[in-house]
């Protein structure tokens, strides 16, 4: 039993708007729920009936005597919240609202889904819906949508926010015999989401694998959280649309969705460990890869085909997918040239030709299977004259049974004829495609899932014990004291500072005595800039000067820069000059933050300096749950990563010291929601620390 | 009647080998061409029988009477050069070669095979094969090969590298209502290759789409110049197989294939317009959409779909195709908002709603179909209760008639009770796909060959009438009397001089005295280089001096630098001391060419300096057939293009001047193939103009 209580398998269920019109919802509720084969308790409601379908009716939920599990709700959108307030009173634990008529229809529909989930809340009921097509369990044989098709018997369960797709694709999949656990559509997900599924269904000992279709994500941090814990169950494969400008304006104008932005998604998928289908195709063939056949124990393909374009076609398939081709040992080798043809090819791929029988295709089967370099099989068939579908795909099967700690897969290339040999491969838990491309896909995210859950839970989190909120609370108090949200670059460093990341000396000044005395205390030679929020260029308007190495000079600037900005910007509030520490060059970075509205602060971290922009050279992941070590593989993506470990001969930098950076700059933006932006361009990183140049911090109180 | 004469409607085919037993290739084939419908003299050849299933059989080829066109060839591999022979003195223009044993089985073969193929060249003959399954014509109604499937009659000419790929792949063609014209099993390719069957393919009035499987190209020179001028007429799909390293292995040992890399097929094929397949399902599904129906007029992509969820799909997918979504005008937003149920979406995507019948879908088609801004026409449907697959399909149909200017495609998603809807979409020249992505992206591609051909031919070519071969010539001459291939810097900075290259002034000297003239006369301040071919790394070995401003400096420099390099190289061979007048700084970048083994020199370009290796900010072209325009557009393709362009607000460079001197650079390697290495790093670009400062050549004279 999972996280959801009973939701998939009530004691009874009522249907609420049971109707003894067929073409009516409430109808076809009523005799889906009969013809699953559902055990327990089917109660109809509908005050002006006896009976329906030959079942007794009720006037009201109020009017069954006995303990309602699960109500069905498809009476019209106005009448849904009593019905729910009465559901809540008898004491219902679980609501499906069909019923379409809220948030998707605009402000009133809203405000009549606050109401409803208000009173679920209340009643301490869960709702799948409103607005959805129900719910299926193939296991415990429960129909509570409305859909003509019922899918076949599996363990894939499948959460889709689109109700008709849901139903064409459980349309499809009986076609190409596909089967499902549990299929949900979920509606305007007011209360129960694909985050609850997901949580529910890594429970489920019937489900191997979880796909979801998705428009958006509401609670980002609870997603994150959750889907998680159950990728480390079970492969959850994904399939988020909205992605596009276009598309979310058309998801937002469907269901209500705010769609977040891609790379928030994408960041977060990866760092919970989602696979994420690439399109409807992709997520389909990986459903019926994870479903059908176990992870392989490696990433050695062997290939065994009896024509060579497609075995070409795979070897390629398999590097591109960063994949490697099993080297066979000798002995391997030596056997299969004494037992093949003389033109057969026995290095992999072995190339079994095109008049290949099954006893062919066996022995060369046998062969590969037994070679210890073999991870996963790959039979590619061409229907040619002399090929045998069924009897050379019960010679892989056979192997499969021999062999369980290898996976199979097949792709049989051609008509009508292969049909039956490919459902008998897929039955017996060898995914069959037409053409070997998907194949080798599917091998590669299975390979990569197989190392994800082998690896160890990454403990590496960011609890920094040096870090003094006190300190950044005191700062941001000041500058809401002085009317402000940006802060000054000197209490920015004050921040980093506190937060242990090592801002380079930065000092306020607001006389020219000042400013001297401020270089002295820093050390020569020292960069003076004007201090003013509302100065965004400061260049531009003469309010820099660098490379001032006497007090003579420091006294000058700070005047030159006091003229030149009243000049140009007479109006601008001027605090004083900054006068900085000139640091000695070092590899130049930008760690940055941006903030998703669903995910929370988004940290980046790359290739700094004028070129930032252009090169884009910038890793991007999700401040919530990052490790050290996600740091360090966040840095691995960029290419300025090989100028910190010492590019062409020149010394590495402190990369450690980098990782430290960015996880106390994720810290930072966790801690305090209320910083909006957050720039640190440039670090200077060197051979053993980094400095923090030019911090720049906005925060937000509302 | 295309360039291979009467290669696919020969008055008369002789079988060399037909037989009267079940099984052998020999009575395949000619029950094929009886089979085929063919019309004309069918010639069995078999000295063993006087008739072989009905028709008279002749011992040999010179026993026949009548004139023999094409001889089909499938004796052992050992008499196939006579049997040639005899067909050259015949009188026969087409030989196929059925029979394997050439270069596929190793050296013995491959000399065999030269044989035949010198054979074929003094009697004049083509010969398609040898290791080939013969070709089929659907229209000329003539099937030589000895597969048991032949293809549906349309409009498809297919050509493949692999036979066993090409049967499974007819095979599955039938299932799915593809169409061919021609197909062909290229074999070995030892004379005819997928150059001249797409050569003729173009002119083929049966033909509309010419799709292809290739491991390699044999005559890169050739294949560029004709099948740039078939993607003109047709559009060329090719999928290319060998592009990994493990898979040109593979490919080598099958058809002894000698796979190019795959950088330079990706731009020789861009160059050429062929529209490359990514795996078999592309090649497939574009085969499919461009053999159906007719070119985009635009780009703009109009949606019609029964479920939110795949327009969402659709609509993502549109946009990151690059192409459009339809605006549409208020007046058809209006009416569609009057027809249609409040709740459906009327911006595109339209949302019919799940609940659709074919009367709301046709409504929506005709206005959006009247609306100027649409150009294609995208029908999604998922199967739910209410659809009509067919209705809805012919509704779709009729559109088409109606609209001859707009495209029209569709994607069913659900099982087989759609299948019927789909099949008639499909016949009649609407593209009908499960999934809505591989719609979208054929779309793409169809717009992209669109513009392609839309777009004059370019004749920006590389005619500079300025260049001075002779003087080249004179230094390569000097170069070789002096034993050496490595130019030295001075050297390679003329011969770019003489092609018009701008390169930095630079001069070899031999003493101080020299060196300090040389100085004078180039100007201060100089950079002084050690002169040695030998030397690659010059600065480690202390051979460079930068900033030399006197002629003190100079002549400190000189003596410097030969005591250095003498004392860490004392066997190097020093010519002297090279004098580099030291240039301004302008935006650094590289030019350089590498070799093709099929497709000759290849230009490279993109951002120098150091970082050239670490940001890989380059793009390649092959400068065979090379323009300017093309080099503009290989510009564009790097980051550095905004750099030249004038980047945050700095000044623009002069980008003629880089399109000049990449084209002169490519004149210069296709001028002279002995160059084998040749790199310019860096240029600096200036406002106006630009000096190449360090030109290196490396030539092979063999």
């Amino acid at each position: 039993m999972g996280v959801l209580s009973n939701f998939f398998s009530p004691k009874s269920v009522a249907i609420v708007g049971a109707s003894n019109s067929p073409g009516k919802i409430g109808h076809a509720i009523v005799k889906n729920v009969m013809e699953s084969g559902y055990t327990g308790k089917i109660l109809p409601v509908n005050p002006k009936e006896q009976e329906i379908m030959g079942l007794q009716a009720f006037p009201g939920i109020k009017d069954i005597s006995e303990e309602v599990e699960m109500a069905v709700i498809s009476v019209p959108a106005a009448r849904v919240l009593n019905v729910a307030k009465e559901c809540g009173k008898a004491g219902v634990k679980n609501l499906v609202v069909i019923t379409a008529g809220f948030k998707e229809v605009g402000k009133e529909g809203l405000d009549m889904e606050k109401q409803l989930l208000a009173t679920c809340r209340e009643y301490g009921m869960h709702m799948l819906g409103p607005n959805c097509l129900g719910m299926m369990d193939t296991h415990m044989q429960l129909n509570t949508s409305f859909a003509k098709v019922f899918p076949i018997k599996g363990n894939i369960a499948f959460f889709s926010q689109s109700g008709a797709m849901m139903v064409a694709i459980l349309d499809w999949s009986r076609s190409v015999g596909l089967g499902f656990s549990k299929v949900v559509s979920l509606g305007n997900k007011a209360d129960l989401s694909e985050i609850d599924f997901i949580e529910e269904a890594a429970e489920d000992p019937y489900t191997r694998v979880i796909l979801c279709y998705i428009e958006d994500v509401s609670d980002g941090k609870r997603f994150l959280e959750v889907v998680g814990n159950a990728t480390r169950k079970k492969p959850v494969i994904i399939l988020k649309s909205g992605t596009s400008q276009a598309g979310a304006q058309a998801a937002s104008s469907h269901t209500g969705a705010l769609a977040g932005s891609d790379l928030a998604y994408e960041t977060a998928f990866r760092q919970c460990g989602v696979i994420r289908a690439k399109n409807m195709t992709e997520l389909f063939d990986l459903a019926a890869a994870f479903s059908k056949c176990s992870l392989p124990a490696g990433d050695k393909v062997a290939i065994i085909t009896n024509s060579g374009g497609p075995g070409i076609i795979a070897t390629d398939n398999v590097e591109s997918n960063g994949l490697r081709m099993a080297r066979f040992q000798k002995e391997t080798l030596e056997v299969l040239r004494s037992g093949l043809p003389p033109e057969s090819g026995i290095y992999n791929p072995v190339d079994v030709l095109g008049d290949a029988k099954t006893d062919r295709y066996s022995f060369a089967l046998e062969k590969v299977c037994a070679d210890p370099n073999t991870d996963v099989v790959m039979l590619l068939l061409c229907h040619a004259a002399t090929t045998e579908p069924i009897e050379t795909g019960r010679a892989l099967i056979e192997m499969k049974e021999t062999y369980p700690d290898k996976t199979f897969f097949a792709s049989y290339m051609g008509g009508e004829g292969l049909k039956e040999g490919a459902t008998l491969l897929a039955e017996n838990g060898v995914p069959c495609y037409t053409f070997p491309e998907p194949a080798i896909s599917s091998v590669n995210h299975m390979v990569k899932y197989r190392r994800y859950i082998d690896s160890p839970p990454d403990e590496s989190g960011l609890d920094y014990q040096d870090v003094d909120k006190k300190a950044v609370k005191a700062i941001f108090y000041d500058v809401l004291k002085d009317n402000r949200l940006v802060l000054l670059g000197s209490e920015a460093a004050e921040v980093a500072r506190a937060y242990g990341i090592p801002a380079a000396p930065v000092a306020l000044a607001t006389t020219p005595d000042e400013a001297v005395e401020e270089a002295e205390k820093i050390g020569y030679p020292v960069v003076l800039k004007v201090a003013s929020p509302k100065i965004l260029h400061k260049t531009d308007v003469g309010g820099v000067k660098v490379g001032l190495d006497s007090p003579e000079a420091v006294r000058k600037g700070f005047l030159e820069i006091m003229e030149s900005v009243h000049r140009f910007m007479p109006q601008a509030v001027v605090y004083g000059v900054e006068v900085n520490k000139m640091m000695p060059r070092g590899t130049e970075l930008i760690i940055g933050m941006t903030k998703d509205i669903q995910f929370g602060p988004m940290i980046a971290c790359g290739l700094g300096g004028i070129y930032v922009n252009l090169l884009k050279d910038v890793a991007f992941r999700l401040a919530r749950g990052l490790t050290r070590k996600e740091i360090e593989s966040m840095l691995a993506e960029t290419k300025s990563y090989s100028l910190l470990r010492g590019y062409r001969g020149s010394e590495p930098q402190d990369i450690n010291a980098v990782v430290d950076a960015v996880g106390r700059v994720a810290r930072l933006a966790l801690d305090f929601p209320e910083i909006t932006e957050l720039d640190v361009n440039p670090v200077f990183v060197y051979p053993s620390g980094l400095s923090a140049l030019d911090v720049k911090i906005t925060i937000s109180i509302s």
